[in-house]
């Protein structure tokens, strides 16, 4: 079955940027690489902030993950393919269902914050990807806002990186 | 040096309890003990709210761990010993300046949320002594709520437990 993989690096404190949207405080420790993840998934998933930050960072254009189909999620814009993404108002269940109506790998929903609250609400995670930095932020945008209904995981993957140890976890969704 | 030690059990989206302050989602991962950890702590240190809690939880009377002094912090209570806990509105730079004089062990700081901030803006947290459920709450009572400066750390221990993954993590402030 397609997974839908929410993930992100966030610090200690469950924050993804800084009060102002920075995330200086991210880097790519030493050994870690996202190859073999991005190897595994064939859509990428956006909230429309998230979007406009990728659109800023890349100059006034969007860059697709290796040509991989992205979709934008927004409820404000209109549906359709344009500015090389496929904007849509579905709900992510609906969206869910009509993606894994199609064969294919993975779906990699990036961002957290509302997009990710969307999904959680639906039920429409498998799996948490998650890159912890080892540093108290303070303030921030959350990962994981609140307002959504209980979510039980299980730890499948663990792993932490020298020197300061950043670390690597993976859940799985345990609806039993 | 006596150090000063943050913990607590947290869900994944960062919560010690639920918004109406229900921790039923805290279990003791089987092999897990706190037992070696209160041999190397001989203080404890509440917030007032997590005092009347433990109060509460206690038929009307705190029950110290293992006769330890406890202190509990609170800018409207009167100062001094009653109660069986040592109620102080004592700053936590203040506080851990004054502990440090005496020659002792650790000091724990129990319970996260207001407290926690407060030690954090003193920078007066040495260690964080983390365990992680594996689970979603979706709203609750937050650890580390913002309002301090960055706080930069380092993992020195992580361990995870079986069946549903509750990982026990330790970080040691990086004051480089």
């Amino acid at each position: 079955m397609r997974k839908v993989i929410l993930g992100a690096g966030i610090s200690l404190d469950g924050y993804v940027a800084r009060p102002d949207g920075g995330v200086d405080f991210l880097y790519q420790p030493k050994g870690y690489s996202m190859a073999a993840f991005f190897t595994a998934i064939d859509t990428v998933v956006f909230g429309r902030k998230t979007f406009d930050d990728a659109v800023k960072r890349g100059g006034g254009s969007y860059k697709s993950q290796g040509n991989m189909p992205t979709y934008v999620f927004s409820t404000s814009q209109p549906s359709g393919e344009r500015e090389g993404v496929i904007f849509t108002n579905q709900q992510p269940a609906a969206f869910v269902q009509t993606i894994r109506e199609q064969s294919g790998k993975h779906i990699f929903v990036m961002g957290g914050g509302e997009l990710a609250r969307s999904f959680l609400q639906d039920d429409a995670v498998d799996e948490l990807h998650l890159g912890v930095y080892p540093v108290l932020l303070g303030a921030g945008i959350p990962f994981f806002p609140s307002g959504f209904p209980q979510r039980d995981f299980r730890l499948v993957e663990s792993k932490s990186y020298e020197p300061e140890g950043f670390l690597e976890l993976k859940y799985s969704r345990r609806r039993d």
